[in-house]
């Protein structure tokens, strides 16, 4: 008899985004007249640019002729994608070409990571968080049931709010896998070099692995904020990186991103001895992955050009400018607002003391702006509200002022 | 202290076809003079279907613009897409639109499926087989240890041989899950309607689960040879098709797949309570997968037009032609040989009882041929090797004679 895995009835019934949409699209069709400004979802609005479009199309063109044609490509990526990686991404880092893996996203990478680690290791997420993070433990069995205050049972959870102004602190139980996001998502904070500092020397100290999210980098100004983790002394014992394209080449619906392994990573089987999780990581990709499509890794390449690099520090420059027309309505408004500086989220406390799930209706139903309720990333993030720079600044502009109508009437 | 997954350890070191490819790497280095034919790793060599190179080309200029730029798609696919597919490949098979998901590749959803099922199913399949199916199960910990004999403990083999002309028989044991693929993937073999219907028969008296792959369904030419489970009465209620455009359509680089789960299809609780996995493949798609490219789904989309299905005939012809004259040489060479006729594999049985390794070494080092061993693909592929149609009918034709010359010598 066929049985199922348990673990999945142990996550909420729907998908934080889902559950968005859901109410947007019932609220549209009751009231087709509405412009609704989505501010919700983490997607972009910025067209390609134009070098990864051609890029696009001159290897459409070589995969339409029987010289130039390509077939499977090495399930790791494309070397011409990974040395421009090294490149421009990890100089005088020390990764090497085979420490980078090139995937169809970030999202699946910190899902399918958890292939190569053991079912009793101890998670730690920050709260609120990416709801990946913690959902792909749950379907692996690597948590207990959800309590009622909204947190799983065996999973270690640091808070990151007003209170410690969002710098997560080092636990009383030690972790073995850390998650951490910075430029971070949901709340937009970053981590100064010092403050990451403390997390990777406390993963060195007690053999616990760091799983750093980097997808927002691109959009960090100031000096002292880390862009890789690597950057930090010891990082490359302990860390593995997941970047992507869909937030900085517009990406999101091409597809590309990688994770960085080094082979410096190590796990430890159940009798103490080092293993290698670089090479399982490699094990896992060529028996459950067949590599990116090559149109994307060429177009992926082009944005490492001149032309490419320009065009993608321009979007960034669009929606930092949006996210600084945010921040500042909220301050006129009298909102408490924290990221958007080195990020494209703002994490706003709602007002008087209000729900998320609330909030999210009130603007909704009087303003027609869509933004993602605290609640649905942690019971920490319970009286915060996300905003995202993503939508244009035609929209921005426009959401903002009937924002600063309607709480001023 | 982070603990790795135990059992990855169980896997044989290295990757059938990464050992193959290092084989032919140090003989084409020490000998740079020789033309090697390659006719082991299933890639195709035609060219995309040029409707399908258009299609991306629009669909890249749409990118390009922010009026028609898209983000993030639907997980499951495009609707555009999966309309086309449930008009194409099920007609009156009463298959819905939301049954169908599309994925990156074939080899993905296989090793991804497995995510849903509880740990403590038992697992058969027929022996030789794809690698993927056994390989994802072992790093699930569905398996035992590698046993001498080279078969898993804790694993069902079924044979499929000379003895019993390829057509696998009902184990003793009743297995959970049941991996299928026909047309066969390594033997070119194929299984009737009625054949397969036994199988059917047996999944729904026994509550066990049937993951068909049927990728190579495209190269069936015979009338009583089902092209979809689905075909067969009864195996809505227990089976999960999986479908690729690698080898119809050229998109081996591309990557472009679909996974079909009715939603008549159940699995159980430890209760015995029946569960939907429709729904919990869903579940695990929004989780953890962001969907296909954009402009990969416009491709596989156009394989559905007028032209597209043209070409994809002609390319399926072109390679049907070659797995021909493989057929033939090998006849007129006194070598016995199966499959071919409904796919694009040819299964040949080593002459004078040789082992399927020193086969590949010979064919390797005197004819410059690479094929794939048989023992490769499980202990009754032991005395048997692989030779694929994909290559150019210029290479297969050049092969032959060359084989034919080294046997009359």
């Amino acid at each position: 008899m066929i049985k199922i895995n348990e673990n999945f009835k142990k996550m909420k019934p729907n998908y934080l985004f889902s559950n968005i949409a859901k109410k947007v699209a019932k609220y549209q069709e009751e009231n087709p007249d509405k412009k609704i400004i989505k501010m919700g979802i983490g997607d972009v609005t910025r067209p390609l640019p134009k070098v990864c479009t051609q890029a696009m199309k001159k290897a459409a063109d070589e995969l339409e002729n029987a010289e130039t044609f390509r077939g499977y490509g090495p399930e790791q990526g494309y070397d011409f994608l990974r040395e421009k990686i090294l490149e421009n991404e990890y100089k005088d880092l020390g990764i090497d070409k085979d420490e980078i893996f090139i995937s169809d996203g970030a999202k699946c990478d910190c899902g399918n990571i958890v292939d190569i680690f053991a079912k009793n290791n101890k998670i730690a997420i920050t709260d609120p968080v990416y709801p990946v993070y913690l959902d792909t433990n749950i379907m692996a069995g690597r948590t207990g049931i959800c309590k009622d205050n909204g947190m799983y049972e065996n999973v270690i959870y640091i808070p990151m709010t007003e209170e410690n102004n969002f710098v997560p602190l080092l636990p009383k139980e030690v972790p073995d896998i850390i998650y951490l996001c910075f430029p971070n998502n949901p709340t937009g904070t970053v981590l100064t070099k010092d403050e990451l500092k403390v997390w990777v020397d406390y993963a060195r100290k007690n053999k616990s692995i760091i799983l750093f999210d980097a997808a927002y980098c691109a959009f960090i100004e100031e000096e002292n904020i880390p862009k890789s983790i690597y950057e930090i002394e010891g990082a490359k014992d302990v860390a593995i990186e997941f970047k992507s394209y869909s937030k900085t080449a517009g990406f999101t619906g091409v597809r590309c991103a990688y994770v960085v392994i080094p082979k410096t990573v190590k796990g430890y089987d159940e009798n103490g001895n080092v293993e290698d999780l670089n090479s399982m990581w490699n094990r896992r990709v060529c028996t459950k992955f067949n590599g990116v499509s090559y149109i994307v890794q060429r177009a992926a390449e082009a944005i490492y050009t001149k032309e490419g690099m320009k065009e993608v520090k321009d979007n960034i420059n669009y929606y930092k400018e949006n996210a600084k027309i945010i921040l500042e309505t909220l301050k006129e408004c009298g909102i408490k607002a924290y990221g958007g500086k080195n990020s494209p989220y703002i994490w706003l406390k709602v007002p008087n003391s209000g729900k998320s799930w609330d909030f999210f209706d009130t603007l909704l139903e009087k303003v027609n702006i869509v933004g993602t309720p605290g609640e649905g990333f942690g019971p920490s993030g319970e009286g915060y509200f996300r905003l995202t720079a993503f939508n244009t600044k035609e929209n921005t502009i426009e959401a903002m002022e009937r924002l600063k109508n309607f709480l001023s009437k």
